[in-house]
């Protein structure tokens, strides 16, 4: 008997057929003997239909009015499935984020998980309930007199609500059927000949989750390292194996080089001219963080005659605007010239472990790109991972280049 | 000051501009110096759209999964109104059932408020907050320890969650915005003269929402009359006074008849040449009755020997098959010759708290019916009403012949 948690993301609910087949996935591990908690994102599209409504209310809306309305989605989810898996005779019942509870903070629209109380599921598991547990939600602790409001995790937040769960319920592996097979060395999009990984490590995981493969939500690959719960990627439209996040003991594969990503939500800001003092930067980066821009890249270029400095950094899309906002409004006091916005860029990164014993991988690199004519906008890099700015048109030729360089192409 | 409750069903809140409006009739109110709590139903087609799905993956569903999932529909209305309320510059914030809470039985699908808890919401509105109640759904009693499960008051709730809403806060009205200009003395889609009431009786509203008039939920109405909560009808498209639904003293108009309504919701059974003995009635209808089937209109025919007779009786189209069924596999016992099944019939109804101490108000309305070749099948009186069973293609003509037949034609 094994305990596991199965995630079905959008794409394997988004309508009654796929429930179903979901539901059949899940009957088959119960008929196995197995516990099985199910967790569900909304239906593909209906979370975007109801952020639209938001929006179209309120440009700037009270995020938990917000949390309250989208997590209507994976009520309406969670409720289907266990109708699904009754349907198949499965016990099973729906249980949303304040029946559980899953309290979080109070950080409405990117809440975080501060505790689940799985004892009850965990004794109805062992009855051979099925709980159906919407993902993506949470309540958020208000105090004990009164009943908390709906809090969500952010997008893909299911992913973590999944690896939670699986961690309160000391499950045995914690299953996210996807719409991909699993991990893979590059995009199979754009790298015809990227491999699937059978075994990823964590933090090869998590550096590729914030790197853009979008397979997993970077918060849920944090939380699973900490917890040590073992998470499988796998297809819900193909019945195969497919990734193991695992401990670096556990992995089987021993790549240098595990993978290629690439990351076209980057804007890049230059701030041209800023007079070379002491503190500059803090007085630059200060400000960002105060207006909750995350700020990625950073460089400093020398100038010609040291009096002045170029900087330069990188934002999300969603951020430019507000980093820019910020920062003008500031420049009488920064003394800048002029800033530089640039949304026109990509990041490519290489991730691997073999990184911490292996010389010669950011030569490698640099090396693949050159023979390309990519230029090297700016270069960041991490005991695991070399990423660059490169131009926003070389992202397939760059990521290609790379997968060939470091021998990851399928033979 | 006053304190009122505006409930907004699903055709006021149809899209983001109706919403829109809908807090603009709010935020007036609020402006005015009032005290203000907004109930609103689903999105208009939202609720069918929820049911067609659980429906889709089991046509036996679930009632708990059923409420749990319908239940979204107001969650999301809920949530948009609160936004479109703070957009004007209303302080609002939504409430589901389950915050409040809106305690109700256990009965999932068709449940009744037991409690609420109006301590806090009171509280919030002498500050000036407008509380944004979702309708329809409230939290079945589950025992101390545990979450309870969200139950729905069945199709047209939220009147009912408005009026015991309006209750708990001892509001001064509850106003019901509907896509009616009020209560009308007949279906104006049929009499073009109909006329539009200023008041109705409690009695009478309750005849008219039980028979056919789909302005308020039987049970809102109900609710209304056990806790004197002053009811009004009126159209969310036009700024005019709608109908009030009062006590019998505060009754503007003292017609005999108020109204003419009607129902297409009917089926009618015959049991033919059933054995004339005592009990015989209990025997079929006690079936029925523990089958959850609701027996409306009864008559039984003297036969011409005297050892047998047939019954006919009236039920919804809903509850035909199961009647049928049950009654069938009582042929035996019950000894009758055959079933005669027919939908094709119309219940058409005059109601009027006059009736009581009026009489030749049921000779005038079989004259009527006469004078234009209507048969009459069945007939069944209360205090207030008449109601006879005709066939289904009568209908316009019966409606307009009686509502001309006591003076309600406008002039």
């Amino acid at each position: 008997m094994e305990r596991i948690v199965q995630k079905f993301g959008g794409t394997s609910v988004r309508d009654v057929a796929h429930i179903r087949r979901a539901a059949e996935r899940t009957a088959r591990e119960v008929a196995a003997g197995n516990q099985v908690a199910v967790v569900v994102s909304a239906m593909a599209g209906e979370t975007n239909r109801l952020v639209d409504l938001c929006g179209e209310v309120s440009p700037m809306y009270d995020a938990r009015e917000y949390d309250s309305i989208v997590a209507a989605g994976e009520q309406v989810s969670s409720g289907l499935m266990a109708l699904a898996l009754q349907q198949l005779g499965v016990t099973a019942r729906s249980w949303l984020g304040w029946q559980i509870p899953v309290v979080t903070d109070t950080v409405h629209g990117k809440a975080r998980i501060l505790s689940i109380d799985a004892d009850e599921l965990q004794a109805r598991m062992a009855q051979g309930e099925v709980p159906v547990v919407a993902g993506f939600q949470g309540v958020a602790h208000g105090g004990p007199s009164r009943a908390g409001r709906i809090a969500t995790l952010g997008r893909g937040g299911s992913d973590t609500s999944a690896v939670a769960l699986a961690a309160a319920l000391e499950a045995d592996r914690c299953d996210i059927f996807t719409d991909v097979d699993g991990v893979f060395t590059a995009d199979p999009r754009i790298v015809k000949r990227a491999r699937k990984l059978s075994t990823v490590t964590y933090e090869e995981m998590l550096e590729m989750a914030s790197l853009g493969a979008k397979v997993l939500q970077t918060r849920s690959v944090e939380m699973a390292m900490k917890h040590r719960v073992r998470v499988q990627v796998l297809s819900s439209f193909h019945d195969a194996p497919g990734t193991l996040v695992v401990d670096e003991e556990e992995k089987l594969e021993q790549e240098v080089v595990s993978g290629i990503t690439y990351s076209r939500d980057e804007a890049k800001v230059t701030l041209v001219r800023v007079p070379d003092k002491p503190g500059i930067a803090a007085d630059i980066f200060g400000p960002l963080s105060d207006a909750n821009v995350n700020v990625d890249m950073i460089v400093q270029n020398v100038s010609e005659d040291g009096s002045t400095t170029d900087v330069t950094f990188t934002v999300s899309h969603g951020d430019l605007a507000r980093a820019a906002e910020v920062l003008s409004a500031a420049q009488g006091r920064l003394g800048y010239e002029r800033l530089v916005p640039d949304e026109d860029v990509v990041k490519i990164s290489v991730i691997g472990m073999g990184m911490r014993s292996h010389a010669g991988v950011a030569k490698r690199m640099f090396r693949a790109l050159a023979d390309n004519n990519i230029n090297i906008q700016v270069i960041s890099t991490s005991e695991i991972k070399i990423s660059v700015l490169v131009a926003e048109q070389y992202t397939e030729l760059a990521v290609r280049a790379l997968h060939h360089a470091y021998g990851l192409d399928e033979v």
